[in-house]
């Protein structure tokens, strides 16, 4: 079987614990039973692996989250880039092109998509395997998993099935967020949750696929993407689809995609440096600063702080902020790379400081800048830098100045820090790659 | 007239804006009306000027707060530093030796104590020019200031006059901190508080001083002012005085000590980066970083940040702050100094970043480490260092590297901005000063 997780959004709603550079699937939030913190995609990798499906992942993402999923999931997690962002179907009609194309499955393989971050326990991934067992059966062309529903919401598609019995139902029809009367009527008729997974034969896609583009290879597919048309999967393959079947799951899901929602999930009340007075009571600080918090005398109140900012809120209003965070700057202060991750310190008129922090064996790519020069200082570990050329061993103290158009990069033979001066006009923009050091 | 400021005190109640080097008087969080913020210490002085009293000020402090002086009111703040820590009674007649003994004023010269940072208007001013023509028409050896009361606090001292009647009144009694029913009593006799606010002849002042110390020039004073005895001006003066009148003040008296008195006396409800969501009500944020603080769905709420950490409390809680920050680590991450400020901006395990700002004109001391190395990256404007004896002048993108042992300085031709990686064994005994550079 082959798990697609897909992985996309820039997730403005847990600000500022997320960014443009890091999603809210990326976020270290969750207590993984062992003391030691995970965030939601890695969450979703684990329960796969532990729930013992004999599935390969593939990653559906785009560029911009490569560094992040190497740095969480290391080098080996397979990914599918998407050329540029388009719809559901696209995303899944490429990760369909590389396991038919590049990996050589067979048209009659499984294939499972997922969202990667729901929050679920391993009921969830057992239906998931009913799902894909029921895809063998031929049950039906397109096998999607439906969420048992707590209540009439107006904020998920439904699914009504014909029979109310039965792990694997027909599917009679879709309802797309209905209004509140309707969804209760729903209710009703044992309709359930579309939850956003569904299971099918690799042919059964692919034959989709063919009627927009015929390819020979992977490489193909990536260059032709623009071609298959902007639309979800859902309206795309799902409401067009000849035979659909669902197979319910009534366990604990959910969306962890506010602060309100996310500290529910959290076992402790605090992450980071923090103290909460006894006059406190339901108060979540989540604090990634290098200084404490203190909360006093608040009411479920949620506290979260990154080098982005400060986010007080109450935690029912938290759900409001996206059109109060979208007035913000953006300019990125933090990022993961896939090397390790960087953190701006202080940004002056022409000057920017950041503190980089590469893991042991991590190296930069080879590159310039046209408009600024560099310093770097090490604080701490060993490494190398090479500059134009040239190769020289370092260690905490050591100081390497880079004159703009200079080529230049670093490794880390351990844990390394370096504080990095930028000087010049300071742009994002401004850097030029390089493949071969010389 | 010589108006003598007592400024002490270290004010955790302010944290985090407020730390061991940087008491409350200075926090420059007042409007001054011209747009522009003013420090409690610095709107007194102000004040004092406006008032049209004629008076030279005198600030009786320590030397930990010499740099923060200078640097808030200017290099001819004229300052008596005590050598030591000990309690009113000595500072005050330290800072009567000054003025007896160093600057030569009379004996029959009209001294006016009073703390440094009141909250009040133009009248708590006038009624200081009324007390002085009472010193100096004899109405008494002593005359104090009698703030009106508001209220039967058990919070303050009392002082009790003989007439209810005008503006100079003799006192029959002090009452110290009584219960509320004894306050209610004191209201009924017409007592007032004890504003902290004396005046008297230099003279009187001294003659007590004799009593203790024979000195004859204040060097001596200074040599010889551990023994002077621990105690307060209240007992060793106040309460021993044959004759003491004091004069009503009934404007605006207040004390700013805590975030609820602070933010009352503050015009606007944001300092700093802040968005306060319209779903907050009475909410006040206090930002010194360089990154905004967005409030959502609060209701009266503090929230103040500085490098040294972040607090966010209901605004009454607050005043409970003390016994919390006490329990945190106390290193001090920034500090406002003669020559500029500075901030620390990262700590490592053998190193430690601090972004250093110099004014024009500033010039740190002369000194060096003798466990651990220092890397100068100046970030923005020009000025000169000198390294064991060698100047030269720097600019942005300039690199210093100062290996331990070696002696350096830096001083600013135009507003200059450095970050200092420091790599050893970082402690801040570690500093030898030197007063000739060579």
């Amino acid at each position: 079987m082959n798990i697609v997780l897909l992985s996309g959004g820039s997730g403005k709603r847990l600000w500022p614990l997320s960014n443009d550079a890091r999603s809210k699937q990326f976020l270290p939030l969750l207590e993984k039973g062992d003391g030691t913190m995970e965030s939601m995609v890695q969450r979703v990798v684990r329960q796969i692996r532990e729930a013992g499906l004999d599935a390969d992942i593939t990653i559906s993402t785009n560029a911009g989250q490569r560094d992040i999923i190497v740095n969480q999931l290391g080098e080996d997690m397979c990914m599918v880039l998407e050329p540029e962002r388009r719809d559901t179907f696209p995303a899944i009609a490429l990760a369909s092109c590389y396991l038919s194309l590049a990996k050589g499955c067979s048209e009659d393989e499984t294939v499972v998509i997922m969202p990667c971050d729901p929050y679920t326990q391993a009921g969830y991934f057992q239906t998931i395997g009913r799902m894909a067992q029921a895809v063998q059966e031929n049950a039906a062309e397109l096998v999607l998993m439906g969420i048992k529903p707590t209540y009439p919401s107006s904020k998920y598609g439904y699914v009504v099935p014909v029979t109310t019995g039965g792990d694997v139902r027909k599917v009679r029809r879709f309802t797309e967020k209905p209004d509140v009367p309707t969804a209760v009527a729903l209710l009703g008729e044992g309709a359930l949750w579309n939850g956003g997974v569904f299971a099918f034969k690799l042919g059964y896609l692919m034959n989709i696929v063919r009627k927009y583009l015929k390819v020979a290879d992977f490489d193909e597919a990536v260059a032709r993407y623009s071609e298959l048309p902007k639309i979800s999967f859902d309206y795309e393959v799902a409401e067009k689809a000849e035979s659909v079947a669902v197979v319910p799951y009534s366990g604990e899901w959910k969306d962890l995609g506010t602060w309100n929602t996310l500290t529910e999930a959290m076992e402790e009340n605090t992450v980071g440096q923090a103290i909460v007075a006894d006059t406190c009571e339901n108060v979540h600080v989540l604090n990634e600063l290098d200084m404490p918090i203190v909360c006093m005398g608040l009411n479920n109140v949620v506290v979260s702080a990154s080098a982005e900012g400060i986010l007080v809120s109450e935690k029912n209003e938290s759900s409001y902020i996206k059109p109060i965070v979208d007035k913000l700057d953006n300019q990125i202060m933090f990022a993961d790379k896939s090397w390790g991750s960087y953190r701006v310190m202080d940004v002056g008129q022409d000057s920017m400081t950041v503190k980089i922090t590469l893991n042991p064996g991590g190296q930069m790519n080879y590159h310039s800048h046209d408009h600024r020069d560099e310093v770097w200082t090490i604080l701490s570990g060993n490494g190398r830098t090479i500059v134009d050329g040239m190769e020289q061993q370092v260690k905490p103290g050591d100081v390497v100045t880079m004159a703009r158009g200079c080529k230049h990069t670093i490794m880390a033979d351990s844990l390394l820090t370096v504080l990095e001066v930028q000087l010049g006009e300071i742009s994002t923009q401004d850097k030029k790659k390089y493949d071969t050091i010389q």
